[in-house]
């Protein structure tokens, strides 16, 4: 028989939880608004409940004694060594928490329920579940950035996750790009997240749609209101062939492209996995990122080049949460 | 009794090779032109001819038994597992060569002698060195960076070279700063070694000084040709309080703090050796590069945070092929 494990992945907005088998997928799902009024012990409660009905549930069909563990991706730095989380920029009130034993002793006061917890990152583990179960399955080492409404990343070296001494490593979001750069990102100049997280992207479209001499299809979409202006728009007009968007999408894959050929140089690394909400513009993005990736690197580093979609969808947290516990 | 090895360091400019003692050190060296113009044939013959006259040297003195290798560093891309040199940039003519392979096989045929020979890229050695015997002997993860005509890089992650899958790992002299940058290098816009490779700090200078509206000290060190002037001018301009000459530094620093950022927010690296010609300059350029690096990143990556001047000098290389070959 099989293992199976729970796997959380909690942000600001939402908690997805998951119980996952290791060899069929996902059995059951999830997914409650954020209680993040309630502060760090309030949301602790939340998911030690989630947690206990998920286990209870699956306890009725599933054998106990294969059950993996908890594995838990969090939205901010996570020393995965003490199992805590620093300053998570979306939780208000969070500072330096000791997230993985306070769930623990919270599962066993309350629920009464002895289960180990592992804590790491959220697109750390995003990262490992692409390479464990989604597109990163045929490399030994890549990056996955997620680009949605910022931009984070998670290295997989060797097949295991790479943390960095302090466990903050993979933030291409605040890669600099340009020093002097119009844009600014949590007080730092000219960051890929700056440029491509939503906002920037949204700024980066109404300035080429004021600047261009023909009219921008997208202008009728967003309903002559640029306030309503979505990514889903310019990706609607850009594959309905309108010449703005479609330069829209080429500056936004061609800065990621320089964003990637930095880690490129620096790292060696050379297989990209693209996800998160915004990467549904598919090839609008990839081809020019894969273009200037070549353009600012040096020839010898072009081989084994590859940037591929993400395969996992939102479910990439989940399922590597649980990948962690299955080892 | 403690092992003894031979380490080579070679670039388009000298060979530089050493007898080092696992204990004690550098024993001899030898320091001569690089043949360039022969070709990877005839530098394979050189170098076979100066490591077969160094073993033989030592040889009579130390014990054969406790020979451990001969280690070389050379100045391109290297594949370590099959020891091939890959464009070499200041070698003209070379493309990609099996060099560890030949150099055996010349030692063999040549001067009958039967050596093993480890083979590893020029910056990576010498950040390995600085690991073992020098200022990275503290640090667990640290990458060190080589200011000089060119600016190189070297990764050392859990006391081990860090190669990447291509063996191309480190080359923060690549690194994009500013996509849209006025500097040019290898036809890529904007790189760190653009701007703070020796060619680079010189045009900053003359920038700043013909921008400044007061006169500069360098002016007359250079004696008023603009030519001739030198980092080592500026050093000592700045040393003696000319306020154009500190201000370069400053800016210099400053760039060289933009770049370890990005290693710090990817990498999660937070230890830095700096070394190479240009690093004499210390403080002048560490007091900026460190201020600015902290402005670049987020407080939380703030602990840890530390820019050290590497020892080791221009030995670095050579220690650092012989500890390869310590193991």
């Amino acid at each position: 028989m099989s293992q199976w494990a729970i796997g959380i992945d909690f942000g600001g907005t939402a908690i997805k939880a998951a119980v996952v088998d290791k060899e069929r997928g996902i059995l059951t799902e999830r997914k409650v608004p954020t209680d993040t009024a309630s502060g760090p012990g309030g949301i602790v409660v939340q998911l030690s409940g989630i947690i206990a009905d998920l286990y209870r549930e699956a306890s009725v069909s599933i054998e106990p004694n294969h059950f993996a563990g908890v594995g838990v991706g969090a939205p901010g730095a996570v020393d995965v060594v003490k199992g805590v989380l620093s300053y998570p920029p979306n939780l208000p009130g969070w500072t330096v928490f000791p997230l993985r034993d306070e769930l623990q002793r919270c599962l066993h006061e309350k629920e009464q329920l002895s289960l180990p917890v592992v804590l790491d990152n959220d697109a750390n583990l995003a990262a490992f579940g692409e390479a464990v179960y989604g597109a990163g399955r045929e490399f030994q080492d890549f990056l996955m950035v997620t680009l949605g409404t910022g931009v984070g990343g998670g290295i997989v070296l060797n097949r295991k996750l790479y943390h960095g001494a302090y466990g903050t490593a993979g933030e291409i979001g605040f890669m600099i790009l340009d020093f002097d750069g119009p844009t600014i990102h949590a007080g730092i100049r000219g960051t890929l997240e700056s440029f491509i997280g939503k906002k920037g992207i949204l700024a980066i479209a109404r300035q080429m749609i004021d600047e261009s001499s023909t009219a921008s299809a997208v202008t009728a979409l967003c309903g002559n209101d640029y306030a309503r202006l979505s990514p889903r728009h310019l990706e609607q007009a850009a594959l309905d062939g309108d010449e703005v968007s479609l330069a829209i999408w080429h500056r936004v894959g061609s800065l990621l492209g320089i964003g990637l050929a930095n880690v490129a140089v620096l790292m060696d690394i050379r297989k990209f996995v693209i996800g998160g909400g915004i990467s549904a513009a598919g090839d609008l993005i990839f081809v020019p990122a894969l273009a200037q990736l070549r353009r600012s690197t040096l020839p010898p580093m072009h081989e084994g080049l590859e940037l591929v979609p993400a395969l996992l969808g939102n479910k990439a947290g989940m399922y590597g949460a649980t990948a962690l516990c299955f080892g």
